[in-house]
């Protein structure tokens, strides 16, 4: 599509102009084999995936043997939760600590364990957008033990708020609690390195950051604690079973060095955003921008105007190609305030309004000239006809 | 590598051409999109994705709705075990009954539950490398409701015989006791159906059959009975969490419809095969092939010169420009006789000289000829310095 502005890079990143050239050179001159083959052309394909498991690690602040290759975060998330709370009750920790602006994979995760005895506590959210952490050392305490994990994001998926995961980290780390955080939406978008962090288990998509969908890393502190969840014949150090997706493992690497590279260009992507939010807010005083005072992604906007349906306004960017989303991929059906919102206390009248408006490191920065004509013919169009 | 002999293709198939075709078009014209966006390219993404379901559903002869896009069969088999074994002791049932031949990936699976006080029963194995099912119907008797399920596979990956999963799925129907049935090396190496074999749950791999690597699909007479492994936030109609892996699932359309195309030329590979063993045994009449008598699936062949090492048949054939492994490739690091070949009742100075020959549906039946050289030479040259 021509001129088509993408601007739902925190649903799925667009593959990455690297990525692309480099698939295309590897489909045509292969080789393709089982990396854990005994013969020669395993062991060249072995000796690829390797490196760049190291090209990852030295992108994302980790040692080699940290990460893992799986398919996802969310099959990350799955495989942390079962690590450490699938035999905790018996011990007697059958406590997880975690905020109201999770991803669903993660409250879904929490939802399974709550079916089966665990007990959640939910910190409270700023209306700023950021976990309140400041009663976490005292819930620690007074749970003595019990405490299994805290599982707190590093940025938000819709507003693209970041969180105090150091902080965090810290505490858990003197309270000997394992620290799970969703690393996510941060990667790519913002400075991150593993080791500095304190973050006991953090994990990550290949498809939110460029590179082919399925693709993934867990990052465990001491990965030796892992429990396996895809058992098979004892790939990745036991750690993952499954003959390794080493073809796209290999354009992990490949994408993370392009985010690397593309870091210096999100603080013109800031600039452009900010500024792109001042015209907005100028425009149309009533225009809400969530998390607008905390830290946030530099690619992240969203915004609502309120009475005007969020996907009433979605619909009209698209007819000027620009594609946005109302909230998350996962959620975004539902026509009702999101619950990333309601932990903000965000009312429903501005709620409903929710459109997120997330570009990539790459992004041109003019693309926000467009994004704001579009938004200003919606706004001029729909605050005639109130959606609600 | 010029006239390169790829003869791994049960370990791992190359990419097939129609797939590499596809996907470097793929790559180039887009779009990428979070196929659960409510935008347009999602929209796009989605129905493309749900056209290539459809279209593995045809080839598999299963519904569409029986069908789970996953990372792999490993994935697939901790799923099934996951679903039929995780809750299932508490309700009396703590029995998994298999057989001596099944892939590492189901053994750690039933060792997982069995460190968690579930028991497993052997089907004894034929020397022809066929599981002996005949003791199954007393089995299922003696234990009476303790069965949780049945695991056997359709054909094995180091002889390629094909098992009587058939009529092991008419015993477990008759017992209502689930049968999960390891499909991996069977599908696109011989004729299958899923709704007519009867099996209750199975599993393939993208790699086994020239797609993308990190694919794969899981199959569920009855999917709503699944259990999911990887939670996430409700893809897949909640049987499988995370943004689906689209480009991956796109491959496997297109190359298990390159693999029925095949499915006319495996006649003539059975015919090379068996006049390139016939050869063999003339030429040295030593030469021993596992599973010979027994149905086999037209491209493998499994074989030993008493007394010469596999490994070093591999070397040599390797030196040719032929690769091949000495059993699976996750257990063939070890200079052993295999578990495969111990069930069958090798002996040690048989077994540790196998050797995995695996062509695909389009490898050139002439390809058998160049195998026929290198391993006449291999065997001329090793049998005179006997390796043990």
């Amino acid at each position: 599509m021509n001129n088509a502005i993408y601007a739902d890079y925190n649903g799925s990143a667009p593959l990455c102009d690297d990525v692309v050239q480099y698939l295309i050179k590897r489909l045509q001159s292969g080789p393709f084999a089982n990396p854990n083959a005994i013969h020669a052309l395993g062991g060249k394909i072995l000796m690829a995936m390797e490196k760049a498991r190291g090209e990852c690690a030295r992108a994302l602040g980790a040692k080699p043997h940290q990460l893992v290759f799986n398919s996802g975060s969310t099959e990350g998330i799955s495989e942390i939760f079962f690590t450490l709370l699938l035999e905790s009750k018996a011990q007697g920790k059958d406590l997880i600590i975690t905020s109201g602006i999770e991803h669903s994979a993660v409250v879904n995760s929490i939802k399974f364990f709550e079916a089966r005895g665990y007990r959640s506590r939910v910190l409270p959210t700023l209306p700023n957008g950021v976990v309140d952490v400041s009663v976490l050392p005292n819930w620690l305490k007074e749970e003595g033990g019990r405490t299994a994990m805290v599982a707190v994001m590093a940025a938000n998926n819709e507003t693209g708020v970041i969180q105090p995961y150091q902080g965090i980290a810290a505490i858990c780390t003197s309270a000997a609690v394992p620290y799970f955080c969703d690393t996510t939406q941060l990667i790519g978008k913002a400075p991150f390195n593993f080791q500095e962090s304190g973050i006991d288990y953090a994990v990550m998509s290949g498809h939110k950051v460029g590179a082919l969908t399925g693709t993934g890393l867990l990052m465990a502190r001491d990965p030796s604690k892992l429990k396996c969840l895809i058992i098979g014949g004892g790939q990745e150090r036991n750690l993952r079973g499954g003959t390794q997706n080493y073809i796209g493992n290999e354009t992990l690497a490949v994408a993370l060095k392009y985010a690397t590279q593309s870091l210096p260009k999100l603080d013109e992507l800031r600039r452009a955003r900010d500024n792109f939010e001042a015209r907005l807010k100028a425009a149309h005083p009533k225009v809400v921008i969530f998390g607008e005072e905390a830290p946030r992604v530099a690619s992240t906007t969203y915004l609502a105007y309120p009475g005007i349906h969020g996907q009433g306004v979605q619909i009209e960017l698209e007819s000027h190609n620009i594609f946005v989303t109302t909230s998350s991929a996962c959620s975004d059906n539902e026509p009702v305030t999101s619950k990333v919102l309601k932990a903000m206390k965000v009312q429903d009248d501005v709620g409903r309004g929710a459109v997120r408006i997330s570009l990539g490191p790459c992004s041109p920065p003019s693309q926000y000239d467009a994004i704001f004509d579009g938004l200003n013919a919606a706004f001029n169009k729909l605050s005639k006809i109130k959606s609600y």
